[in-house]
């Protein structure tokens, strides 16, 4: 009954205008050129459409309700003049070159999240391509895009987009985000996206113009809730399917990472994250690619990733913050708002052996109990980083790690996650230990809200460490230039040394050294007094050792005399920068430091 | 973490007194005999005690909170003097007779709800008492009382209750409420209670004052949600699973029925009633009886009933309210409000299939589409009925279906319901065709609230046949006598009969004549246009068949002449006032009636 909404060119050559507005009188379209208005036929749910040969691609329009104002299309492709502006019926040429890229399973993956604003100096999706020989020499086989979908202005993380069908068009638009992903597969990069389908941005939202697309029974941080289970819900559920199914068959993502799943508010028997894993199940049996559902969640809910038969929504994978929080409380120190929850030896072991720490046990900061247990949930289907942009950006200052804690210990938390059994993902940057900050910036067009985002922001994290210095201002646009990265990282020597650091690791694991951990048992030691932890997986081929000493002396490897080791990798290595000297019977790991190595 | 709140005698003879109050500064308990006060400390999660010598069993107290305004206890066992006054100690002497009795399967259960203060002249626990003999005649084996938590007055469905741990005072309080459950189990009934974790009621509802059992995040039919995830949600839950228990523990009910459970919203990873679920298993495993959990849920979602394994909350059975729909619209042609989704023979057809109609589809009534699959679902898992409080109560004049159809479909819809594959529940009186109406009644203190009420109730219901006649008060007295029964139906034919049809009916579903229809295949094969619809199911001893005839006119069985058909019940018959002098070889159905029969 649900349809898909939008301009579309159908068949004949034709325009076929298609709108959702239930309780709508009249709807009309109007076209610019002509400046002529087009009158929609209703059904019986409250779908209007015409086709018609009065537009064609490339024509710019909007949508008239009930003979009064006009708006932007809510399924608008392209924005070329802004949110707020004229719709355009997108221009569909594109050949694409990748047709024996068949997709890649979430276990296979390392995934790099950028942004594509502040990734390179240009911050267009053309400008990627250019440093895919550098992403390619670190070893990453993944690109998740943070969000694309058009926002206000031209500056934004792109949580606030306001057109789940529109790609941002200061990026490049329609073509070159193609261009890009089409180059990516050629290159043997899966691409992901992440979307947004728990909230609209608060400028440029025209939604509810149109229908209930929101609900009041549910308040989440944003105000009212999507409309997931209310009525007329079919249709908004619908919206925000095609939406994702549009990002996987037309541009050829590989999958999407789904924003703060724990805001799509749905009590019905069908949740919306089943009905849309089943609905990307469909689509794989369509073009015979693979496509990864990767949730971001808060509510450590094994339900996300279990199968249909086992009740389970049937994702493929999940965020488990819990690991980065674990890492950074550890390395930094840090306790304010919900790092608090963490920080412990204990915790950071758990999270090695099962992924959540919080499986049903009180969180102090969430006052609550908080999880289920993860037992039986393959750890290839917890993605997990030592930074994100969350974790970096809302940071008041917007400090990554680089920032915080010394050279060996940036290189201890690397060890940490790309020894980890879960699919690791770096931050932008990350790889080359990036000291420039990662800020909150935004270019709203309403002086009001820019007020209300400069205030909401500092009172939100001002619990993180407010007093290092003052805040920036979102709307600045130097928050946003000093955000990017500095490609000049090879003239630095720590820098090219974390970033030989991170290829080595990245190699040793996707050469299958960490194999046995990643597959076999793990078990977890540590010690809270003394500060270090060691994981050990033991498999046909022998032991597989890994010993982090967070603590500031030197501790010696616990060895037998007999056993016979076999070094693997050292973080305090003279090759990456550190003070040792290290041959293949070193016994002992540093201050801030960790080895990896086999027993026979 | 959580306790167990409320005032209760311990070991050495003492009160404790225990109230969760977490931003309280100041907890105290006001004892009204020595007008004394006593203070609480307070624990690290927000608990406030103290045990004393100066109260004791029947002792009557309030809680001061911050050294101002006192108010009864939330977790009060008593309200002698009503939901605003002072709060009383239990005096818990009861000498138990039921040792031996060790609960029933959902499976077994033939079930009769009804309302204690109307279902008896005297309105009481005990006046119940006096009446087993007519259940037994009437051959159910389980008593639904609806709930009995003490609400405001002495008139009330008792949806209104305020106070989860106390026995309705006006009904007889804890002892009389004992009393009936111990008498009960020694004549072989079991009972069930009806209780009510969504909301409480709009007057004497004191709990918000103590601390956030509320949350404003959702809304539901009644105001803001019971906090079951939110900060804080660790003691509501506790506070209402605590409630159920002491209700099947201390009161031996052999389980619950939960109040419309689509309005528990609870997104965290453990669900409240998957909690509440595994909490009453283990009580099973303490007491060694058998405890069963009925949900009543607009959500059609196999979810409730599946097994943990499953993925599901592994509640015992659940309400669906499908079947009542599809029987009272096929039989009364009313289509007015949530009706207008039903009306059809196919509907029934489906309903006797698999239970759920909307198991996915799309509802009109509801503007989405409704459930999800039942497939796997055994039908013992299903509670079904032809009349309840709510589809008699919530019609705006109360009439029951006795009034609303004529006396054949009366049958008619009780062959229906008790040859159905699912648990059987009836509405007291429905066993004798009870004509006076069961309507809304209230007896609330708050003039406000009252004329609240009296335009809310209207408002709600009026698309529910306004025009028959004026709309009772549910304040008056006059419209809570007048929905009392009227035990005099002996003396009158037609109600003679329809009870001597019932005890038939009850006699053969619990004897197995329909055990094929119970365990086997079902098939169902009707006709829309001419009105009938017919079920069969085969086992080893052939085959069993039930025709209903919807119809103005007789059809005959459509059996071949060499079939020995061996009829089980007609319902037409004279036996039950029926113009038919049926013989075992009868091969046609009359008007507005139904056979069961068998073929070999």
């Amino acid at each position: 009954m649900e349809k898909k909404v939008g301009a579309e060119q159908i068949k004949d050559g034709k325009i076929r205008f298609r709108v959702w507005s239930p309780f709508a009188e009249a709807v009309q379209v109007l076209l610019k050129d002509q400046n002529q208005l087009l009158d929609l036929q209703k059904d019986e749910v409250g779908y209007w459409e015409t086709e018609t040969d009065k537009a064609a691609p490339g024509s710019l329009y909007r949508i008239r309700l009930d003979e009064e104002d006009t708006f932007p299309d809510p399924a608008s492709r392209s924005q070329p003049e802004g949110v707020h502006s004229w719709s355009q019926i997108p221009i569909s040429e594109f050949n694409w070159t990748d047709d024996s890229w068949k997709g890649r399973e979430l276990s296979e993956m390392l995934i790099y999240e950028l942004h594509v604003g502040t990734f390179t100096s240009k911050g267009s999706f053309e400008a990627i391509i250019e440093k895919l020989d550098h992403l390619e020499e670190l070893g990453i086989n993944t690109i998740e895009l943070m969000p694309i979908a058009q926002f206000p202005g031209s500056r934004n993380w792109g949580y606030d987009g306001v057109y789940p069908y529109a790609v941002q068009d200061s990026y490049g638009g329609i073509n070159g985000l193609k261009t890009l992903i089409d180059t990516c597969h050629k290159r043997g990069f899966a691409v992901l996206l992440d979307v947004v389908y728990n909230h609209l941005g608060p400028e440029g939202n025209y939604l509810s113009q149109f229908g209930p697309y929101f609900t009041d029974k549910y308040h989440t941080p944003w105000g009212s809730a999507v409309n997931f289970d209310d009525e007329y819900s079919d249709h908004v559920r619908s919206f925000f399917i095609q939406s994702a199914l549009m990002w996987l068959e037309e541009f050829h993502f590989d999958g999407l990472r789904l924003d703060a799943v724990h805001e799509i508010i749905d009590r019905g028997a069908k949740h919306f994250l089943k009905e849309l894993s089943l609905e990307v199940d469909s689509l794989e049996q369509k073009t015979g690619k693979r496509y990864i559902l990767i949730a971001e969640s808060d509510l450590n809910d094994n339900r996300l990733v279990t199968s249909y038969k086992k009740g389970g929504y049937g994702l493929e994978g999940q965020w488990v913050d819990d690991f980065h929080h674990a890492v950074h409380t550890v390395l930094t120190g840090e306790n304010a708002g919900y790092y608090k929850d963490f920080g412990k030896m204990e915790f950071l072991a758990k999270s090695f052996e099962q992924g959540f720490i919080y499986d049903g046990i009180y969180s102090v900061f969430r006052k609550k109990k908080v999880g289920n247990s993860p037992k039986g949930i393959p750890s290839e289907k917890f993605v997990t980083c030592i930074q994100n942009h969350d974790q970096v950006g809302n940071r008041l200052l917007g400090e990554r790690l680089a920032e915080l804690v010394s050279f060996e210990e940036l290189k201890l938390a690397a060890g940490l996650l790309l020894f980890s059994p879960y699919v690791p993902m770096l931050f932008m940057g990350e790889e080359f230990g990036e000291t420039s900050r990662f800020q909150y910036f935004v270019s709203h067009g309403d002086p009001e809200l820019v007020k209300a985002v400069q205030k909401g922001r500092k009172r939100e994290f001002e619990y993180f460490f407010h007093t290092k210095g003052s805040f920036p201002d979102p709307q600045s646009s130097e928050t946003f230039e000093s955000s990017k990265l500095n490609w000049e990282f090879e003239k630095e020597d720590p820098k090219k040394h974390i970033f030989e650091f991170y290829k080595e690791m990245i190699r040793l694991r996707k050469e299958g050294n960490f194999k046995a951990f990643l597959e076999g048992e793990r078990k977890v030691d540590f010690s809270e007094e003394n500060n270090w932890l060691q994981v050990t997986s033991e498999d046909n081929n022998g032991k597989l050792k890994a010993l982090y000493n967070f603590g500031k002396s030197t501790i010696p490897l616990k060895e037998s005399e007999n056993d016979k080791i076999e070094l693997i990798i050292s973080s305090s290595n003279k090759n990456w920068g550190g003070q040792e000297e290290v041959n293949s019977r070193s016994s002992s790991v540093p201050a801030s430091s960790f080895v990896i190595y086999k027993i026979y």
